[in-house]
């Protein structure tokens, strides 16, 4: 279940083939949910590319909307405008074993890190799932980003989303959220680029949410359905990976990593003071050697005056992935039987009209 | 005329008693418009409050959401934490007469500067009214400057709106956009406080406008009313300015600055490379000595846990604000005969219903 | 054998009692050292003071001089202000290790952490000491993070420096380095106050070395005592650590964190490409309650005109932190056979005069 | 008289052929100096090339130092990655002034500028030369600027250094600065290319200054040649003004502009509180059209591991301009009688031996 199944048509831009960031080719998404009663956890893994990225690094850039968060990996991609490791997306305790497996396969696909060249920069970013999940007891293991990285470089459909892989356990505007996709296709001067979003949302109070325009977080407390509470007071949080074909410099995707906030916006966000929320923003169209062939690169820029179209598909994919995210979970019941409900399973009840 | 006259009630949070930023204790507003055929511009001043404000500074923080923009002072607030002048708006190439006018007043008030102590940091920001004004003619001078600063200095009442002072040139979503204030009262723990906002709108495209989440952008070029067009493609740009009586330091200043952009977003802004947009926020609970009177000062600060009322408060209060620029705004016809619609008369007229 | 052991007095204002950490009330310092053949690595842990840090952390500020580094933590200290677990510092590839471990031990201390509270962020800075330490074989366990930390809160002496804890693989403008301190007693006022550095050194070229104006480094290669090269090519880095116990706030103790490289570049650091180089700056004067016992607190803040001698504190601090690095380093043989030279050792030898 | 007659020789990098910064090929540096009895001050102005700027931007970035200062255009550097009009350097209560000068003149030489096409970014920076200067009375006009500016385009020789335009007043540890310029032949990789800086000097204790490794400051006060004391205490300041034309992007140019604090901290520097310090860095190596003549660019960027010897570069420049700021500027004598002493002078006199 998407959100446009549930009736509801984010934006005006149209989208692409699959609606997902492997519109985004070569982009690779796996999970791996842990999902055993007092334990509703998990590890989502996005791969750039699927060559060695290590070796062949993609320009990336990272804004930090709101830097209450513990995600791994963010200084070096601002300072290099390059990510050269997979994504990896967890729980807030899992970030250290995430950062060791990702290094740990780094180092078995790369002899020469550490030994002839230097270290590598593990990409790890985080949500607390301590609602639904013992945290406390560090259920994500290596095994599980193994398993996440594995599948993100073999599944060629588009990700599963909702209650699965980190999402196992978030949520979002007091209801199931998790994993979200969504992607925009723009005509962009002579040429046409795909842009496309992930996140991973554990945002936002019931009242708050917003859906193309219809209070429906209010619907919902109001008709009774749901009683708000049970917090994200402390802790919520959002990730947000944007992805596009097109030729951006590391700079023109920071530009397009700020416009993230304006998507997330409009489903009702005021950016709570505890929720960590950070944007990652990757170009395929081009990709940087870790040995490099030559001294001076040639390489191609999309003129800064046509990014506007880049920054609309930002903007709308980001909501639309954030919608998504609650359109295809489940409801999950974890630890202490707290329960986060389905918002889909909600609006077919017909409770709301 | 507000955007509440016109039916619609932007967010769910009390304004207070003048829904204006006059309801921080202290804070005064003056414009002086310029309105003569093609020359359609004019400054407005906003003083933090009407002391001495070289030597007794207020806490304040910048926020820049989008830094295609030309304002003037910013670096000096992120640095020091504070503001020591009155703020000036105008269009973009009176930033520098508007500078000197500021330094002038600063100059006469303080003898001291420039001799036995340094110098003083002019705070002015600009958007571009080109599409209405004759910029290239320079219409501003300094004693636009001085009589915004006098009438901000003796005015008592909430501020005009729309499209008056720096506003008068402005276009936001193609309507005419300009001057809009706002304020929301906020209970805090024990305490409460005021929350205020003032906005110098010019950005966006008319298909973007949503209120209150209503596309009315969409209705309007739908309609057939008004066409699209007339583009703010090159100097949009978008000032907030946001002001508290809450006890708040300059880095939660910052935090709260950086919420101001969800407000924008609601009203349909996908931040666009050519808007310049930037957020000062300051504090009136505390002042800063010039000539400290001890080393050790003792001040009292909110708890950062309480912060949540206050990012709701600013986000709805900049989204009421924006509604308000274009609420209050008559239409203006200017330089080659452009001319930019008032919304309210465009409601009024009954074709939209 | 510290810097002043060889004749050099840096910088001019007077040092504290031991000249080093401790010399902040309630800050403790322990070293977990590794030294075995091929792997010469360790942990170091800073404790800003002995408390319960979760409960009442301390204020603090984050400078990136230059961001090609994997430390974690760094953006949460930069959003609020504070820190609020020990720091470790380690290798690159232990980073993880390090974040499980401090994870854990503030778990055990804290039960309400992920349950009715929300999470909590380890702060764990790296080098990369690959040079003299099989780092691929991931010695660094949380056993060690243990040890640094129980001896951080129970040793009561000034910190070895040096070849030990995290520093024991580190190099240092090709020579030994790893651990250092120092501290200044500054006159500020009426008051007085302590400033103190300690330091993990990785970065630099023999033959850019100066120690108090005298270009040592080339006095060295140019001896032949020590032939340059063995590269601190990829992956040098240094990590400051500025403590102090007069009252900033965390935008003060940022400018104060700015003034680092200073201190730095005195010693002939170009702040190499792959030398990540990041500041931590807190201070002891206040604590901030996790639990607030009230909404408003008050606090008291140093004037911001009587920062310049702080800042003249953490140049001169930050400069003899790093040459008691190389002072008191005993040479290390490890990895393939490298060597690190100690330059005490070289010094003693006569050979350079 | 340059530092290098003094009998000092900054670094090890060769200089190029000017060891100015005109030996970046097309950058013209022309000055006004306004030298009068009470009045002591100017206008330095850079041109990065002798086109029509504004249609040819050059790539650029900017660090911020110490945000103590009041120059304007910086933010919109920071955000585009561009220079679209001359450098103007003046004095602090210039820049307005300045800033009117320089779209005055953009206006001139581009009719579509507020109309056709938006506005333009004027970048002006400033130190305070209050000490020597009337800096009250305003004395610096638009028609210094078009002076200095007309110089930049027509003179063809190295700049004048010292006592000189924009420099004319300024202060430069407690002895007569000004402006200084200084530049580096690179190899890098098979390629060789020059760095060169500029800077206006502005800052500093006489005790601090350090010269090739000598405490030169102290020397002199040591003598009693001359006094300490007439102050910096308020209102100094630095800026520096980087160029190559090696093929930098943006984002490496910021990495470059952060190098140069390495430069300063070499001459003595601890970055006061009241020291405004900021770097701009260009590259000529490419041009970014304003109205550009395809979508998408070809670009060459240098290789990130190859800019270690560019950021020696960088380092060894603006230390040698600094000195030679030093160097070159005869005493001057200003406002109420005070003097700053010629560094060339004193050491003529013999009485530093």
């Amino acid at each position: 279940m998407r959100i446009r199944d549930l009736g509801f048509t984010p934006g005006i831009l149209p989208p692409g083939d699959t609606n997902s960031i492997i519109d985004i080719s070569g982009v690779g998404v796996g999970h791996a949910t842990i999902a055993d009663g007092e334990v509703q956890s998990g590890v989502t893994a996005l791969l750039p590319h699927r060559g060695n990225l290590f070796r062949e690094k993609v320009p990336a850039a990272v804004h930090v909307i709101n830097g209450f968060g513990k995600s791994a990996g963010l200084m070096q991609i601002a300072e290099l405008g390059s990510i050269e490791t997979p994504i990896l997306l967890t729980n807030t305790f899992g970030v250290g074993t995430a950062s060791q497996a990702l290094i740990r396969m780094m180092l078995r696909d790369n002899p020469e890190i550490g030994r002839t060249t230097g270290s590598v920069n593990p990409v790890v970013c985080e949500c607390f799932d301590g609602y639904l999940n013992d945290i406390r007891s560090f259920p994500v293991k290596e095994e599980h980003c193994f398993e996440a990285l594995r599948r993100a470089a073999e599944d060629a459909g588009p990700p599963e989303e909702g209650a699965v892989g980190a999402g196992r356990g978030m949520s979002c505007y007091e209801l199931k959220g998790g994993i979200g996709t969504s992607s925009r296709r723009l005509c962009c001067g002579a040429a046409s680029y795909t842009l496309a979003s992930l996140v991973l949302t554990n945002f936002g109070k019931l009242e708050e949410l917003v859906v193309c325009g219809r209070m429906l977080g209010r619907e919902i407390s109001g008709s009774g359905v749901l009683s708000p509470g049970g917090g994200q007071d402390h802790g919520g949080s959002v990730i947000v990976i944007l992805a596009t074909d097109a030729p951006l410099l590391p700079r023109q995707l920071g530009r397009l990593a700020r416009r993230a906030v304006a998507g997330l916006s409009r489903t009702g966000s005021i950016i709570a003071g505890g929720s960590g929320e950070l944007v990652i923003a990757f170009s395929t169209a081009r990709r940087i050697e870790h040995f490099p062939s030559r001294d001076v690169h040639s390489m191609s820029m999309l003129d800064e005056t046509l990014l506007d179209v880049l920054f609309a598909g930002a903007v709308e994919s980001v909501e639309e992935s954030v919608l998504n995210s609650l359109a295809a979970a489940v409801s999950v019941r974890g630890m202490d039987d707290h329960v986060r409900h389905s918002l889909a399973e909600l609006m077919a009840e017909g409770k709301l009209n």
